[in-house]
């Protein structure tokens, strides 16, 4: 197939990489220069103007106004699909915004599938990605090579777009609220003395385990708060939540009790740290010292 | 051993049918006297006002107060105890009272272990809980057969009383906030229209998962509260983890309003229903219907 990526980043390099071994031809466009040069290197084309018509658009941007710009926008590579292409549109979005995309391509003859991804840079790269995705049969048999190509595990979740991205949502308020108890879990063993690394394994085989802390807790250990995911992400995507929420006159106190703490993280100047550094801000509030790795 | 037991719950009849069938010697103890008679009835025997001296006590009760008077009120079984006999305390408590017990144990000539229990009911029956222990050498020695008997894992925290219930504390920390994220989750997965069962399968293989979502979850999807946990251990155990947090100057926005939703809970007539029923405390505010199970 050929396909297009909108957006290079951590995400989506590995993706584009992972068609590129696939066999698929992988024209990708991005900001910034360096990334277009890393994928021409191993094989990719920028999007060139005028070229043929191409048979997918994967867009892998942070939010919903870059998802919309780079579909629809002065700039963007939905013209560049033949009839009958189809979109794989991947950053973490509203449901009411997914089906307003999925109405935007069906409008031009396209087809959409909603398909956040899940799983991070190390399995984006290898091909081995989780994607919660929700869309026509149609859409999905067109992607369907791609998919394959990028992901380890697609979550079929519904006939049009939403589901997909509902799912998600619902992952991300686990997940981000999954960051801060470990936050406030470490912070409150560092005030009781307890090794934290004592801490992870006991918690390993707890009641009180999560996905998340087993993930994360090393990074507080090592006092190693170079970015894997970044604070920034929260407010994002607990926003997209939040206001999920509230349309739906469902009022979630954790929630909204996490966004402002991430809030207050990014204002502290912590949001292009990794969310691990959470338990830092918490801890500072106490004036309680954790592992230091030297780096920050 | 000739070992007593103070309290007959469902953790400690476990536990005590577990020494009995180690072979150790039982007298227990429960306000409940259809609890004693189950224990007689599998070889146990009720506590003898001026039998001889026990070798061991275990305190399975529900709180602070509860352990003080089966220890040392003026019902209290440690005057039962042969000299160098030891305590083993299960109950969750602040370390604080831990230290103290045990200090009241060292003024007169008893041992004491600090040793929170984690598992279930199922568990303590089965002889595999996870004990989260602090304590002296010769306190974590003289309980040994006992433990054996009652645990599959015994964690080493410390060779005083204290980190065990700081520990176990964490523990609860996370625990509580996991089983309310996920009435949160599926609170709005509701909203969405998302299949619940679906949404336990896909968060099981991805990063919002934690160990409470895949034992709590199937609670919600079959709509049944009967309590294997219920909601009113959460007032009391995150009580004691806000007041372990106010005492070291720690802010913990996260629990404190998952304290604070419990208790609400726990007013609104739901405190006697299993933990997972937080879930519909949360989908009710909204007007959401959860799947019913017919119980209550």
């Amino acid at each position: 197939m050929d396909v297009l990526f909108a957006g290079l980043g951590s995400m989506g390099m590995g993706m584009a990489l992972s068609c590129l071994k696939a066999g698929h031809g992988v024209q990708g466009s991005d900001p910034d220069p360096a990334r277009l040069d890393t994928l021409i290197r191993q094989g990719g084309q920028p999007v060139a103007a005028g070229g043929p018509a191409a048979d997918a658009l994967v867009c892998v941007v942070l939010n919903a106004d870059q998802t919309r710009a780079a579909l629809f926008g002065p700039q963007g590579l939905a013209g560049r699909l033949a009839p009958g292409g189809v979109i794989v549109a991947c950053a973490t979005v509203a449901p009411d915004f997914a089906r307003e995309m999925e109405a935007e391509a069906t409008a031009r003859g396209l087809l959409y599938l909603d398909a956040p991804i899940s799983g991070g840079a190390a399995k984006a790269a290898a091909g081995a990605l989780s994607i919660m995705a929700s869309g026509q049969p149609a859409a999905f048999a067109a992607a369907a090579p791609l998919l394959q190509a990028m992901a380890e595990t697609v979550h079929h979740l519904g006939d049009q777009a939403g589901p997909g991205s509902a799912m998600k949502a619902v992952n991300q308020l686990l997940a981000g609220l999954h960051i801060m108890a470990m936050g406030e879990a470490l912070a409150l063993a560092t005030a009781q003395g307890l090794d934290l690394a004592r801490v992870q394994q006991v918690i390993g085989v707890s009641a009180g385990n999560s996905w998340m802390f087993q993930n994360r807790a090393p990074h507080v250990i090592a006092g190693d708060y170079a970015p894997r995911s970044a604070i920034d992400i929260w407010p994002k995507d607990l926003g997209i939540v939040a206001a999920m929420a509230q349309d739906a006159g469902l009022p979630l106190l954790l929630v909204e009790t996490a966004l402002a703490e991430y809030r207050a993280a990014s204002a502290a100047g912590l949001g292009r740290l990794d969310d691990a550094v959470i338990t830092r801000h918490i801890a500072a509030r106490a004036g309680l010292a954790l592992p230091d790795g030297g780096q920050d």
